[in-house]
């Protein structure tokens, strides 16, 4: 077996999931993630870290010590590695070793390591459920044919937060208690951000009754402005085929016709007439 | 009268709502389960409690009891008892009566006895509302039809939260009040949904600018993310079928012509008129 | 003049507003509404209620004076004074008048005298603004079409609440602090009312871990079930039509010709085709 | 070279964008206003306007003698002066320069200058993204299309609020703590509106059951007449074109076809495939 076959066979195993050992290495890859990801969680809690950092410090290094393993395997057996080392799932992979040994210089970021779930987003591909599959595509799709409006649409809330925030930290900037509230600018637009999506923490609240008049405003006609991407992007995702009330056309079986349809969109043939 | 023919009989005023005692039988049944809750209710007052404690208890036992006869005597008629049990509103009739016992073992857990309220949807059928049990049949349809897309989106939100939650954990956690705020990563995640959702409690939210300036754009992206499930879910509502507006042309049977219309848009052929 | 001849009269001015005299009238009550609720307002707000409350007060009831007055000649001029009665603003004009009334047996309840501007709707008939009105009679339609998908939908979130109350209220009850958050279970229904509507005062909010895990659970899948009904009225409301890029009827000058229509739907006459 | 051809040409170079010179100056612009915005922004925190109170200062005053001669130009070069005043930008463009000087008089107002960035919204202009421009253009009609609904729904949430702010202030006013909750009419408005448009802070909330009773009823009915805006919005957006969707039947003109139809639905001719 040559060094070619070798690369050959490697990455039919990791990259494809039509072998039986290609589907074996991408479910327990995925198993490895989700344990890695519990492991940061479980390293987050005060009580369980205080008691096993040590134990969980070794299985984060094994683990990742894995991860870049099967980060340069992919690399060295990809046909073009700089192509998968720039594709979206390729960064993905390279981001989620990062955080361990960055962690060796900048304490704490090895928590940034739950960057690794994405990786899981692979599962629809591994579990061959082309269905949920074509509804990523169909979601991608919305998302993409309505770009242009929530590239302009977002451009505009920026415009819209920056003049809101200058306006309400002129309201509401208090002299006697300057590091409350709207003590900034750019805090007034964090403020203002957290109004018009609706979050609404409280932890910035108008207190003068300009504010809160000004705010009222905000609130009712920034509900209008926050509504309309709802509109963009609901208007773009194609309608679910539902199967019942829909003509099967008696040539080609094909029954996702409209409702005003009068021809078979698929093979040309009459449809049954909706009485 | 055979023990098939009273088994026969029990049935017919349990499961059905043809007959007369049958009607009276759900009404019943309905008065009482709201009578239970209501007593779960104020039993949870304080005030009431401390009051009421005694009296309260004996209506909850005694009503218990009437939930558990019903039940036994629904399995024992049923025509396939074990399919009883395991549908939805077979397994809703046990939960109900479990809390009540399992109070004896774990003190408080007779508050869960609220589940009964669930039965009460059975009021549909038993009131013979067919039209709002074909409402609901539509949104359970509308669900149904969009089932696929709503796991994928669950599966992305999830996906999206843990990685935002070890994100936002690595800028907040303040190792000066470690016990507040985002003191885990599970908490981050909490603090994440709350935040996607536009809840917005306040109990957690980002003190530091760069936490700050983050949350904003979780916030204005997740805003875009979180809708998209409205898009989802309202596009497959099928329209509710207003009364004018069914019209079919007698030529060319299109049925999709406005209000106001007088001739077929298809056709030219003129239409019924709405009187 | 016959007595009837003054009723007949005064009825022309008072109900109608074809005359010049009628639409004074009607111009007149909203001014006269608009001052009393100010003063509602005003009077509520403490520095000016200390200093102006005589003043105030004698406004007050001689504006209720004049709308007692208003009342009577109504009902007096009625052509069905019952009928009248029984009206939504017939309703409205006399809960109009009771709140100042009640203010002598009831202090403070003065204050609910702001239901007088439900009074000021009518300025929609009073402006002769027959495209408004038209914009009210389709938001109506749209609530009416889809009234009965609402209640069903009102009687599945309250099964909803009461279930989640008694479930969150059994996890979050503090036995420490009986009467802060969780205290009872009618409490934990209006928490699961302010979450699943989003709206997150943050007054009551889980504390435990499981309850913030629960709660989670809650808040993305009660998104999806509160999204519901912006789908079911959204798709009820009829698209206002845009004059721009709809074709035009060579006959009957009709522009609001579906994109898919052939024929002039309110003449019959052939449409000219978008190519 | 006479005084109307340096109008000519300036006026060239300002307003339009075809010349390079055009297009250089309108970028420089864009970068000024965003260096001047950044100012205003870094300003406003304490940290650095307590070291920088003095460099800061220069700068915007350098800045604003360049907005107020850019202003005076343009006053000067545009063919009809008056109505370039009046215009949308035209205001802009003074608004922006206003803040600076009248923060002499009243100190604090310089913040205001973050009106400047609204000048930005000509970025669309000045990239020639004739693409975005379409949208704004598309998102205009919308709103346009729409207005009279917008006007019509905006008053009768005003009617609401008003009816609602008395009718909870009644509930919740505390004798007790009478400048805290609800402690006016006006303040109980501002708490309506927070809440029907869901932000909900939480400075404000009910306490009492009674107040927590109703306010539940306002959330769930509320968001059902806050979510009509929504609708009317979303509706009145056209849809993105998606390029694969627009194919018109060569024989009967249909132009509705889905993107898999391979004949048309109307009459059956074979259409045209998407490569």
């Amino acid at each position: 077996m040559t060094y070619q076959d070798i690369r050959q066979s490697l990455a039919q195993i990791i990259f494809e999931t039509d072998t039986r050992l290609g589907r074996v290495y991408d479910i327990g890859l995925i198993v490895v993630i989700t344990l890695s990801v519990s492991i940061a969680m479980l390293d987050s809690i005060k009580v369980i870290h205080d008691k096993y950092e040590h134990e969980l410090w070794t299985v984060e290094w094994a683990l990742t010590a894995l991860f870049t393993l099967d980060y340069i395997v992919r690399l060295a057996c990809a046909r073009r590695p700089w192509r998968y080392a720039r594709s979206f799932y390729g960064m993905i992979d390279l981001l989620s070793v990062i955080p361990t040994y960055l962690s060796r210089l900048v304490p704490g970021s090895q928590y940034l390591a739950t960057i690794r779930f994405l990786r899981v987003l692979r599962i629809f591909r591994v579990l061959n459920l082309s269905t949920y599959q074509r509804e990523l595509q169909y979601l991608r799709q919305a998302l993409l044919a309505s770009r242009r409006r929530i590239a302009t649409f977002l451009f505009f809330v920026l415009t819209v937060v920056v003049v809101l925030g200058g306006l309400m930290y002129t309201i509401e900037y208090d002299t006697e208690n300057p590091s409350e509230g709207f003590s900034s600018i750019p805090r007034s637009i964090y403020w203002a951000i957290v109004t018009l999506t609706t979050v609404g923490y409280g932890d910035i609240s108008p207190k003068t009754n300009l504010g809160q008049a000004v705010a009222s405003l905000i609130m009712i006609l920034g509900y209008s402005i926050i509504v309309i991407p709802t509109g963009i992007i609901a208007s773009s995702i194609p309608k679910p085929h539902t199967s019942d009330g829909n003509r099967t056309c008696a040539q080609c079986q094909d029954n996702t016709h409209d409702a005003d349809a009068v021809f078979c969109k698929q093979c040309g043939q009459k449809l049954q007439q909706i009485v």
